[in-house]
């Protein structure tokens, strides 16, 4: 898929930071591992980047949508359609991952 | 909670691989973003660390569950309670992030 | 919001016989407790209930968004922004429900 | 597996009302569907469904651990392994689903 203008462009940097801070956060995890620390205590980091991760996938989501598909449904139907089949598989994934 | 050793010890290596992975699948992610790649393919990337923090999470459940909770369960029913309340409330949070 | 002719319209008779197996799948489950069947047995079952309803959903999605916000996208961009954005919260609902 | 006390027993008639309140809900979705609701109205119904099994299946796992699992670990090292990777299955499924 070619490069082109997205709709996360406008919010690229805070995506970079939120990215930037979950790298950290996984470096940490392993620190945790690396020192013994509890289980249940690297489970609850693990889960808090999961979270932090979904958030991420959902505003990427919303701006897709609000450009790329919006796009693509005032350009025709079959744009639109091949747009909201693309978008809701990825809306599957994150649902089951 | 001191640290002591646990149920992850003995996999240790293989957790910290693991988490290697993540930590530059995350750092990918962002070089997407950087370089303004197709938002899908920026969710497809999400989706797959996700996925994968989550199995990680399913080990260390799994191992907990193998030797702090049942050590727990051979020390006594209070401390059994403790444990399962605890690993419960774990896998709530990993449920629902 | 009155009612209109919605995306799911075109598969409404599919969505009611899903619905009616999960009905069904839920009262099994309450069968199941009722005779003291083994709790793992239960969870399958319960996770089976689960997965079906989220396929449902992420179905209605696809339809929901490729009519209302398709045709909101070509009424205009407030009125895309504001389907979208709605959208956007009911995905955030399902990924963490 | 034969049936016998199970952690969830002492609970019995509160999973039953739960099961009972979800299976009116489905119920009540279906009519939404039946009656042309707004997609994102019964997408709001199925995520609050998928969220009470969710509670119900966490439920019942606290109390399978609190017991069966419990009770393997005092049995033997033998079976406290395969309860847990019983559980640690379970706990998959519903992770995933």
């Amino acid at each position: 898929m070619s490069e082109h203008q997205h709709g996360y462009s406008e919010h690229k940097d805070a995506h970079l930071r939120r990215l930037k801070r979950v790298e950290g956060q996984v470096r940490g995890i392993a620190r945790m591992v690396e020192s013994d620390q509890y289980c249940i205590d690297v489970l609850t980091q693990v889960s808090a980047v999961t979270g932090a991760l979904q958030n991420l996938a959902l505003a990427l989501l919303e701006e897709h949508m609000g450009t790329c598909v919006v796009d693509a449904a005032k350009a025709g139907d079959q744009e639109a359609k091949e747009k909201v089949a693309e978008a809701s598989a990825a809306i599957a994934r994150l649902v089951r991952s």
